[in-house]
C-alpha cells in the first residue's frame, strides 16, 4: 500500500462550479469574473470595511521550521474545513504559488493530502496570470530604465552602475543570477552588470500585496527607487512615467482569486511575495476580501513566527488596520525533536527527551505572539511517527502556559480531522480576543525598529551593523525613508542569524549586513544573511517525471 | 474635429456577453471556458474535420507593404462584419497580439477604427495568458539546458558554445539581445553567450501554431533541436525529458480564444508567431475551429503575400490539409504610390502616374496567388487621400486581369462599408473556387524548395548561398531534415532581399545567408537578411502617455 499523492487526491475530487462557491459567500454570479469553471476573480467593490472590522481574522504561523516545512498551508486549509464543519462560515486566504519551484525541488504549493485547494494543477500553473502580470510590470520598468540610459533625448542622466532594479522571471534558473546585458554594440543598449530574481522576489509583488486599491498601487509603483543619477540624485519609477503603464499591466492582477478547498469551501488566493526578503503573505486586498465575505478568515504567513507572524503583525496588520483575533502556531513533533538536537535521520524516531528539550523553541514563539496581545492556539500537525507520549507532553506543557494545544489531522482526514482545532480557535476568538498591538511605532527610527524586533522577537542581546549597513542607514536617512516599516531578511532556521543555533538561543548578536530599500512597498529590508532570490533546478528536475496525456491529464506534479 | 482613437471607439461599445457570441456559433455555454465575461477558451473537441472540409476558408493577405502596414487585420475584421451583414455566417480567425510592441512603436494589434475585435485592452494586455505560457515553456527548456550543463550527474555532455536555444520575453527590450549568463562563480551556472528574443519569435510559438492536438504538440516540443554535444551529436528537447513539462505549461494555451468584433460577430484569436522568422499566422487549431463553427472563416497572414500567403499556402495549408477558397489581396492607393516611386512625404498626395507605375507590384501578387490555383479578390483599403481617379484606375486594371477589386471601408464604417467586398468574396467562393495546390512538394530537397519560392514567388533570377548557408545545408542533410518545409525569412518591403527594390523587381539574385532549423515546427528557416527578433523601445515609449484611473479605465493605449 502507498499513500495517494497530492495530485491524485486532488484529481479524484470533482470540483464544484465556482459560482456555487461564490453563492456560499453571498456573491452574485454576475459579479464574478470567471476563469474557466473553477476559478474566478472577485471585483474590489465587494470589500466592505465594516465587515472587515467585525469579522474574525485568524493567522496561521509556525515554530522555527525544519527544511521540509511544518505544514502551515495544510493546517490553514484543514482548519478552514474544520471551522465549516462545526458550523462557522470560514474562508481560507492564501498566497498563490510560484511557478519556478514546481519544476524544482519544492513542487507546488496548494496544501497537501486531504487539505488542499483545487484545481491543484491550474493553481500551480499560471493560475489567473497574476504572477505573469507582476513579471511584466517589473520587466517593463527594467526595459524603460535601460531605454532611458540608451537614448540621448528624454534622458534622466541615470548612472548605469547604480541601477538597483533587477529583471525577474518565475523560473528556477540559476544561470540568470548574474549576467551582463547590453552587449553587441551601440544599437543594443549600454553594457552593465545585471541579474534576474524569481518573480515573487520582485518589489512589484510586495507592492501588489501592500496596496489597498488601484490608486494606491499606482502611487506605490511610482515610488519605486531605482538608483541614482550621475550627480547622485535619487531616481524613481515615476521619473520614467512608468507607474501608469505598470498599473495597467496589473489591473486584473489586483483582483483576488476565488477557488475552493477539497471539501468545497471557499478559498481566496492572491499574491505571493517571498517570505525571506519580503512580507511573505497574501495581499491586503485578499485578506480584507475574506473578512468582507465570511465570518472567519484563516490566513497564513511564510516561515516561522519570528519572521512571518512578526511581519504580518507589524507591517501588514498595522498598515491595513487589521485585528487578528487568534494566532495558530503550527508545531510538529518532528520539528520539536529537531530543536531538541535530533539529526535529520532521527526526525521520524520518537524521543521524548528531544521533544522536551525542543519545546523551548515553541515556548519562545508562544511568548512572542502574546507580545502582540494576541492569544495563540498550538496546532500539532500530525505525523504517523508521532508517539502518544510526545504528543501528550506537548499538550500538557502548553496547558501549563495557558495555551490550548490540539492535534491537527487535516492532512489525513480533512475537516473531520480538524474539528477540535477549529473549536479551540473559536474559543479564543469568542472568549479571549483583545485588540492586538504592534510591537513598534512606524514613526520610530529604523535602528530602533530593528533593535526592537531583534531583541523582543529573536531574543538577541545586541545588534551590530556592518560598514555597508551604516552607509545604507545614512542613505535611508538622506532619502527621508525613516518612517518606513522594517521587513527583516533572516534565516528561517533559527531565531538568530546563524542557522545552526536551533532551539531557543540566547545572548547572541545579530549582524545587519546591508539594508535595502523598497520605497514603493514602504519598507526597508535589513539583510541578516545571504538571501536566495533566484533558486536553481536540482540535478534531476521535477519536470523530468511529469507527464500529460492527450486529454490534458497531468501526472507527476507534486 | 478629430477622429476617435481606436481605444475610444472600442470603449464606447458595450460588448455582448461571450456566451451570446458562442450561441451564434451553436456552442453550448457549458463547453465554454470563460475568462471574465468577454473572453472564453474553446475546447478542442469542437473541431469537426468534416465541417473543416465543407466550410469556406478565406485568406486575407496584401501587396508589398509600406512601413505602416496596409491594414490586413482591419480588412479581415471588416470583411467578417460585411459577410455577416449580407447573411453569411462568418467568423474571423486572427493572431493574438504581442505585449512588447504595445509599449513600443507599433501599439496594439486588434484592428482599427470601426473594424476591431474587443475587449481591445484585454486582448492587448496578457489576454488569456497564451503568450505567457509560450514564454514559460520556452524558458523552462532554457533553464533545463543550463542546469544540465551545470550538473555533473545526469549530464548530456552539451557543448555550451553550440547552444542555439534562446530565452524569450514578451517585451521590447534591446538590452537583452546580447548578454552573458552564468557569471558569479561555480554556484551560478556555466558562463556562456546568450540572448533573449521577443516571445512571438520563439520556436515554441511556431510549434503551438503548427500543432494539431496535444499529442502532436508534445511530439513537436520533444523534437526541438538545441545544439550539439562535445562529440558533435545533436541534442533535442526530448533528451532533456522536457516535452511533457513544456506541454503541461501549454495545456490551456492550446485552446483557441473566442472574443467578438465591434458588431458582435465571433472572432477567434490564437497564437501569434512572428511573420519574419516564422509562419506569421494563427494556429492551425484556431483555423480548423473557425471552419468547424461557421460557414466562412476569414483569416490573415502577416506581411505581403510573397511572405505571409506563401507560407500560409505552402506550409500551413499543406500540413493541415486546408483548402482556401479565396485570397483577398489588400491594397492601398498609398502603397501603390509608393511602389510607383512616391517618397513617404508624398504618400498621401494623389498621383495617378505613381499608382499606374506601382500597380506592377499588385499585379505580381495577383499572379502569385493564382499559382496556387486560388482566385484573388482585391480589397482597396480606403483612405481619405485616395482620389476617385486612382481608385477607378485600380478597379479597371484588375478587371482586365479578371480580378474583382472593391473599395473596403471597414475602418470608417464597419460592416456597412464592406458589404461589396463581402459579395465579391462570396462570388469567388461560390462560383470560382477550385482545389488549391501548393507550390512545392515537401519531399523535394531544401535547395529546390528555396529556388521554387525565390523564382516563382519573388521573381528572382538566381539564388546564391553564403559559405555559412552551405554549411547549414550540409548540417540539415546530416540531421535528416530535408523533408521539412521552408519558412523564408526575408524583408517584407520588397519581393527581393533588398528592401529598396520596390515595385516588381526582376532579374535579381537573392542570397541565402544562413539556414536555421526549427525541428519541432518542422521547417528550416533560410535567412535572406538581418532579422529583428527583439525590438527596442522608442525614445518616448508609448507607456509614458498611458493612464489608468481608479476604476481601471485605460487611456493612451493604441
Amino acid at each position: 500500500m502507498r499513500y495517494l499523492t497530492d495530485i491524485e487526491i486532488a484529481q479524484a475530487k470533482n470540483p464544484l462550479h465556482i459560482k456555487n462557491i461564490a453563492e456560499k459567500l453571498g456573491i452574485d454570479e454576475d459579479d464574478l469574473e470567471m476563469y474557466g469553471k473553477h476559478k474566478a476573480k472577485l471585483p474590489l467593490f465587494l470589500i466592505d470595511d465594516e465587515k472587515v472590522a467585525q469579522n474574525n481574522l485568524v493567522l496561521v504561523t509556525a515554530l522555527t521550521p525544519t527544511p521540509a516545512g511544518e505544514g502551515k498551508t495544510t493546517v490553514s486549509i484543514g482548519l478552514t474545513e474544520g471551522l465549516n464543519k462545526i458550523g462557522k462560515q470560514a474562508v481560507v486566504v492564501l498566497r498563490e504559488p510560484s511557478l519556478g519551484p514546481v519544476f524544482g525541488m519544492k513542487g507546488g504549493a496548494a496544501g497537501g493530502g486531504y487539505s488542499q485547494v483545487i484545481p491543484m494543477e491550474e493553481i500551480n500553473l499560471h493560475f489567473t496570470g497574476d504572477f505573469n502580470a507582476v513579471e511584466k510590470a517589473n520587466n517593463l520598468l527594467a526595459a524603460l530604465i535601460d531605454n532611458n540610459i540608451q537614448n540621448k533625448t528624454n534622458n534622466l542622466n541615470i548612472d548605469p552602475r547604480t541601477v538597483l532594479w533587477k529583471r525577474v522571471m518565475d523560473m528556477n534558473d540559476r544561470s540568470l543570477r548574474e549576467i551582463i546585458i547590453g552587449l553587441g554594440g551601440t544599437a543594443n543598449g549600454v553594457p552593465r552588470q545585471d541579474g534576474f530574481n524569481i518573480t515573487p522576489a520582485s518589489e512589484v509583488m510586495a507592492i501588489l500585496c501592500m496596496s489597498t486599491d488601484l490608486d494606491n498601487l499606482k502611487e506605490r509603483l511610482g515610488n519605486i527607487f531605482i538608483g541614482f543619477t550621475f550627480d547622485n540624485k535619487p531616481v524613481f519609477a515615476k521619473d520614467l512615467k512608468a507607474e501608469n503603464a505598470m498599473a495597467i499591466l496589473l489591473k486584473e492582477a489586483i483582483k483576488p482569486n476565488l477557488v475552493q478547498t477539497l471539501e468545497g469551501n471557499p478559498a481566496i488566493l492572491h499574491g505571493g511575495p517571498f517570505a525571506n526578503i519580503a512580507q511573505g503573505t497574501n495581499t491586503i486586498i485578499a485578506t480584507k476580501m475574506g473578512l468582507s465575505l465570511a465570518n472567519y478568515a484563516v490566513t497564513e504567513a511564510g516561515f516561522g513566527a519570528d519572521l512571518g507572524a512578526e511581519k504580518f503583525l507589524n507591517i501588514k496588520s498595522t498598515f491595513a488596520k487589521l485585528n487578528p483575533k487568534c494566532v495558530v502556531l503550527v508545531a510538529t513533533i518532528r520539528a520539536l525533536r529537531h530543536h531538541g538536537g535530533a539529526k535529520s535521520e532521527e526526525y521520524n524516531t520518537p524521543n521524548l527527551e528531544r521533544v522536551s528539550e525542543g519545546f523551548k523553541n515553541l515556548e519562545k514563539h508562544i511568548e512572542n505572539v502574546r507580545k502582540f496581545h494576541v492569544e495563540p492556539v498550538v496546532a500539532i500537525n500530525s505525523f504517523i511517527s508521532d508517539s502518544d507520549e510526545e504528543v501528550a507532553f506537548v499538550i500538557e506543557k502548553c496547558a501549563k502556559l495557558g495555551v490550548k494545544a490540539v492535534v491537527s489531522e487535516g492532512w489525513a482526514k480533512g475537516g473531520e480531522g480538524t474539528k477540535k482545532l477549529a473549536a479551540a480557535v473559536v474559543d479564543v476568538v469568542e472568549n479571549k480576543a483583545t485588540q492586538y498591538k504592534p510591537l513598534y511605532d512606524w514613526k520610530s527610527p529604523i535602528k530602533q525598529k530593528i533593535e526592537t524586533i531583534a531583541k523582543e522577537m529573536y531574543g538577541a542581546k545586541t545588534v551590530e551593523y556592518s560598514k555597508q549597513a551604516q552607509i545604507d542607514l545614512r542613505r535611508i536617512d538622506r532619502l527621508g525613508f525613516n518612517d518606513f516599516a522594517v521587513c527583516m531578511a533572516k534565516t528561517q532556521k533559527s531565531f538568530s542569524d546563524n542557522e545552526f543555533l536551533i532551539g531557543r538561543p540566547e545572548g547572541f548578536t545579530v549582524t545587519v549586513r546591508e539594508i535595502e530599500i523598497a520605497a514603493g512597498a514602504q519598507f526597508v529590508i535589513p539583510i541578516l544573511g545571504k538571501m536566495m532570490r533566484m533558486p536553481g533546478l536540482p540535478v534531476i528536475p521535477a519536470s523530468e517525471n511529469m507527464t500529460i496525456d492527450k486529454n490534458g491529464v497531468i501526472s507527476g506534479l507534486s
